[in-house]
């Protein structure tokens, strides 16, 4: 129905969202009915509960919300496919998001969302930081998402702008079970990435090419990365002028290649767009090593449809819609990585445990097959996989402050 | 029992904090169950409702929680009468708050807890209000929350500190019934305000002596404002140093009186006691007009036990506890001044509208009593009453958003 009518689902959206005047509501989990629930759940019992705190921060965590939520920060600057609209008309996404914390992972979030992006944003979320658990960064343009996510590192709550992470962490996990299906080796695998916004560099970095400690999990041999000047590499000028691809450029494409996406893709063998419409053609897909793997994720129109590429010889395609078979949708990860984060009291979200998250993502199927690289977000104990790995992971490498 | 045994109700608040962990939950009010309820609630329904709002920003309203959610924000620098604790230890009477906003009046109210103040407070809070259809700023120190308050005056949606003016709300309905039950017109009254912090200040201003449109109501004769140092008068040293105590001195006082608690108090009609503990005696008491009217509402502790006050020739007490008579509760104003201010969508909480939850209080009791000043915050029917009260005061004073 999605992709067949999309004037109906939206007509059907907007009336949902006017019916129900939004989707989150706030409630309270404990009983108020009498003078004396009011005495225990507000003053004057309550002020026992502060002086607790008081003496040892930490008990927020056992004693408020703080345990179990979530903020869901915007600034509403690269929203969906729809750009910049700023953060009241991303309110619709932020609630969304909101719910599926909620009914996958069971965590109160609460949408954040500033009109646009100012100076003091990094410190304005520092400052409200102390009711929360975790930080989703969320539909925040590059490459300022980067910066903010760093700012935000040493805030003692796991920081993870999900755009980046939540899509690196499915790709990771499509991505080995496509060497399952394909039998391939992952250290074998010489991969093109097509775009270098939030997505892209973010799985160029899982993909184990930046800052990695490299007794995580084995790297592909190869990385080139593509953005719409072609591709990024050393010679480039003016690449000083963004962090971001000047490392980029450091740490991918050894072999020095330059040219467009023709010349990015050749001799690939697999090709992930995080990018636009129709960017990809199945001549280019023709010069790739046999069989290739074509992850196709532009929203709502990938870089080439499923057919064109199997056309020209892909052995494996995914793209990011719901209506096509292997969807590479950042809610197979989030929920479980932030519900693994939280009960292992992590203080960041490492490395570490975003490739946990990957290859519990991807051991959900016991048997991948082509048409079925990723099990679905309704799949049930997907989340508690999930979790369960990333909490190991947090405690594994010490990134948590429960001893 | 709250007041009789306060170390098993610690115990207990302790408990039910710890098993439930936190006192709300945010979740969804839409179905998720299926994949179409996700492709309405989310990706990629969602989109048509971002445009409309992008297009028409009030839509928000409509289509989103802002509608309906109030932010409760704090500095953690006034909270209860354990002072400044910070912000994470003020979470759970944050939360508190938010249960009673959604019990009392259906709003989905959010904590938003600032560590400490910041030279930012300000515009993060202004930063963070796109999803919120109104700012209860909570248990922030005097002076500071004059000033927050007014520089937050111009956001759009109603922005109200609570402990000022639900407080001074409270105080007023209160006051209008002692005047029923003690056969005294409200314009006649002399008053002894003891304690020029936040509620004392917000008060004088309700009794109407400060930067009033005297069209709303009437008011009270004289008032006479103490603080720590005695009797704010024009020629006391250093006022220049705090506008709000200037302010007070220019606008109360007006015969000069000068002095302690005994000379503010003598020959007045009503002392509303917004200060500490045991600062009145029945001596103070004695000197005022006969049958006086008296608020001790120091917490938990008020300024005069009600015996002793009564045994003085006190006409009716009234304090802040709730085991005695006469709460003065500012829960009975809170959740419908907020629910009257989003149910016309006014863009300010505006004197008319605190005067008129007043007199909805005072109203609610038929016949009152001098052990029945006000209703109780259980009382059915309460918040719709203040609630109609306000939205109707916010609609005829041009306060409002819709026409």
């Amino acid at each position: 129905m999605t992709a067949r009518d999309p004037e109906r689902l939206a007509e059907e959206s907007l009336a949902l969202h006017a019916r129900s005047g939004g989707k989150l509501e706030v409630r309270a989990k404990v009983p108020l009915r009498t003078k004396a629930d009011l005495s225990r759940a507000y003053t004057p019992g309550v002020a026992a509960v502060c002086r607790e705190i008081q003496r040892d921060p930490s008990a927020a965590f056992r004693y408020t919300i703080k345990g179990n939520s979530v903020a869901i920060v915007t600034d509403g600057s690269a929203v969906l496919g729809l750009g910049n609209i700023g953060g009241t008309a991303a309110i619709p996404v932020m609630e969304g998001k909101a719910a599926l914390f909620k009914k996958f992972a069971g965590i109160d979030a609460f949408p954040i969302c500033f009109e646009s992006y100012t100076p003091g944003f990094v410190e304005a979320v520092r400052s409200i930081a102390p009711v929360f658990g975790g930080i989703n960064l969320e539909d925040i343009a590059a490459p300022r998402c980067f910066e903010v996510e760093e700012n935000l590192q040493d805030i003692g709550i796991p920081v993870m702008h999900d755009d980046q992470h939540g899509t690196a962490i499915v790709v990771l996990a499509a991505l080995l079970n496509a060497c399952r299906v394909t039998g391939r080796h992952f250290s074998d695998l010489n991969v093109a990435i097509v775009g270098a916004g939030a997505a892209g560099y973010a799985i160029a970095r899982l993909l184990r090419c930046i800052g990695y400690d490299a007794s995580v999990c084995e790297t592909v041999h190869e990385i080139v990365v593509c953005d719409r000047k072609g591709i990024i590499h050393r010679q480039r000028e003016g690449l000083y002028r963004n962090k971001y691809k000047f490392i980029l450029a450091s740490e991918t494409n050894h072999l020095g290649r330059s040219g467009g996406l023709p010349e990015a893709l050749e001799g690939m063998d697999v090709v992930i767009g995080v990018s636009a419409a129709g960017v990809l053609s199945g001549e280019m897909i023709g010069k790739m090593n046999p069989s290739p793997i074509v992850f196709a994720m532009a929203n709502p129109v990938p870089e080439i449809m499923p057919e064109e590429a199997f056309t020209a010889g892909a052995a494996v395609v995914a793209t990011g819609r719901s209506d096509l078979p292997n969807q590479i949708n950042n809610a197979l990860a989030f929920p479980g990585v932030f519900r693994g984060a939280l009960d292992a009291r992590a203080r960041t979200i490492s490395d570490e445990m975003k490739v946990a998250a990957a290859h519990a993502i991807a051991a959900y199927l016991k048997k991948p097959n082509r048409r079925r690289l990723l099990p679905g977000i309704l799949d049930q104990g997907l989340v508690k996989k999930v979790s369960g790995a990333v909490a190991e992971a947090a405690r594994e490498s010490g990134e948590t402050d429960r001893s």
